[in-house]
């Protein structure tokens, strides 16, 4: 399963929309393609995240917005439910695929999680590709903040600027593999004229992403603040270990968690101990897709 | 309840034990009063964790480990748990006291977590104490991480050193006010000669912390990856929701879960929402006090 963002797609012409799809479909079938050569779920997540991160559609990576210092500046994690090993990254830039980097920090750390310029300085250690800044800043991404900082200044109140539907936030996957083994792993270029030093969910092991092989896999998308407060992925996962539910209902509990306990924004998809996928969402779309158990590849807003 | 951190006190002198209990008892004897006082949890977490900081007896704000650079860098969060309201922030220097900055991000803020540079601009804006270099740096916490540097000579191929039994990691508090209203709030120092950018779980909702009215408060201490990649203090909060279990049972759910997953080193204190205390660790102390519906002070390694 992988997903490209929670929101609104009211914006999009039909041409827009078929080039999400494509997207999805074709990252979707190379991580099949992945798991069905033999590849370990962490694996899959770790090809699909990188392939999402490295499509400029995606708020992640390549694509990834700016910052209120016209920066940007990455988060990801990423963790495997065989052996509950995590690598989380936070505010971290130039790193061409911020997944590869906690994959790094998951493997080769004793450590969790890193943020700034010391995950940065890991990055060098171990050899994770490193690129300019010509390579995330685009024409459409200053002219994006121009207009945050514009609505920015009608809000100023707020420590926040809505980044409405003008991009979709988050990427992620989660991947279930022929030894039965979980993963999942979530990045994201945070929110358009985000504060300095903003941590949202994405590298929050338990907030954006959590993986056990005796419950589940999950990746979260949406405003990040309601998914820490709620520690939605970890929640989930408790609702199959500690009540024995299903994916499905699990989703259904762990969305009706977000909204009774936060009226939360955002959605996740999801991968039980059983291989059933499942994903929830309170936006208009949670744009995602699945193959399920081998069968066909399906995806949707 | 309150705690100054989890380890083994084998190379404490009777004396010096007395002084970490004459610290807690004065703390806990100050949270007493404020809540009797008919102050609010949030505030008696924040008073006390505060108090834990400004005492060079532990891990926290003044008396703070140093890092690999000779640096303080401190982390911090706290959640109320009748609004689930929450405020972190990690990798902070110069700051008496990051837990009033953690309750400044939850009050003020939109936003939850803040890291590094972004989070010491937001002390100057809300006016947050800070504090000059020497206010931090002792000739017995240069000598501490000399002492690390070269144990750490000795096990290059890990990225950690071993704190050993020279100091306590972590402060925390927990408590239940008049109006049944929970709160929960953590503060540490880190790892003596951690590296640059690592965050522990002190700062992650979820795992270092976590308070919810319809569950209970939780503050853990110890080997903060093993807190992390269990999510712990959401999941004893899962344990009581799900399971509808009391504190002590869930108290005891809690540490099996951190054992047989991680094998985790470290405790908590928790109280849930009838007001009863629980606490477990696996470590050999525990450093603690506390105060069950009014009753009198106890504290105890």
């Amino acid at each position: 399963m992988i997903h490209g963002g929670a929101g609104s797609f009211r914006k999009f012409s039909p041409e827009e929309k078929n080039k999400f799809l494509s997207a999805i479909d074709r990252i979707l079938g190379d991580g099949r393609d992945c798991l069905a050569g033999g590849a370990s779920a962490i694996e899959a997540v770790a090809l699909c995240v990188g392939a999402l991160e490295d499509d400029v559609l995606f708020n992640a990576g390549r694509g990834s917005v700016l910052n209120e210092n016209k920066q940007v500046e990455m988060d990801a994690a990423i963790m495997n439910g065989a052996t509950l090993e995590a690598g989380a990254v936070a505010g971290v830039q130039g790193i061409k695929n911020p997944v590869s980097l906690a994959l790094m920090v998951s493997q080769k750390s004793e450590h969790v999680m890193f943020v700034g310029e010391g995950a940065m300085r890991l990055a060098e250690r171990y050899g994770v590709a490193q690129m300019p800044d010509e390579y995330f800043l685009s024409e459409a991404l200053l002219a994006q903040l121009e207009r945050a900082i514009e609505a920015g200044k009608m809000t100023l109140d707020h420590d926040g600027v809505d980044q409405g539907d003008d991009k979709l936030g988050t990427v992620g996957a989660v991947a279930w593999d022929c030894q039965g083994d979980l993963a999942a792993a979530t990045s994201t270029g945070g929110m358009v004229n985000k504060r300095q030093g903003r941590v949202g969910d994405s590298p929050l092991i338990g907030a954006g992403c959590y993986a056990d092989n005796e419950s589940c896999g999950v990746s979260t998308t949406g405003y990040g603040e309601d998914f820490i407060r709620t520690v939605l992925a970890k929640t989930i996962a408790d609702f199959i270990e500690m009540k024995g539910l299903d994916a499905s209902t699990a989703a259904q509990y762990g969305i009706d968690y977000l909204t009774r306990k936060v009226k939360g924004r955002g959605g996740f998809i999801m991968i039980d101990r059983t291989g059933a996928c499942a994903s929830q969402f309170t936006t208009p779309c949670l744009l995602r897709g699945w193959v399920e158990k081998g069968g066909q590849p399906m995806s949707c807003f």
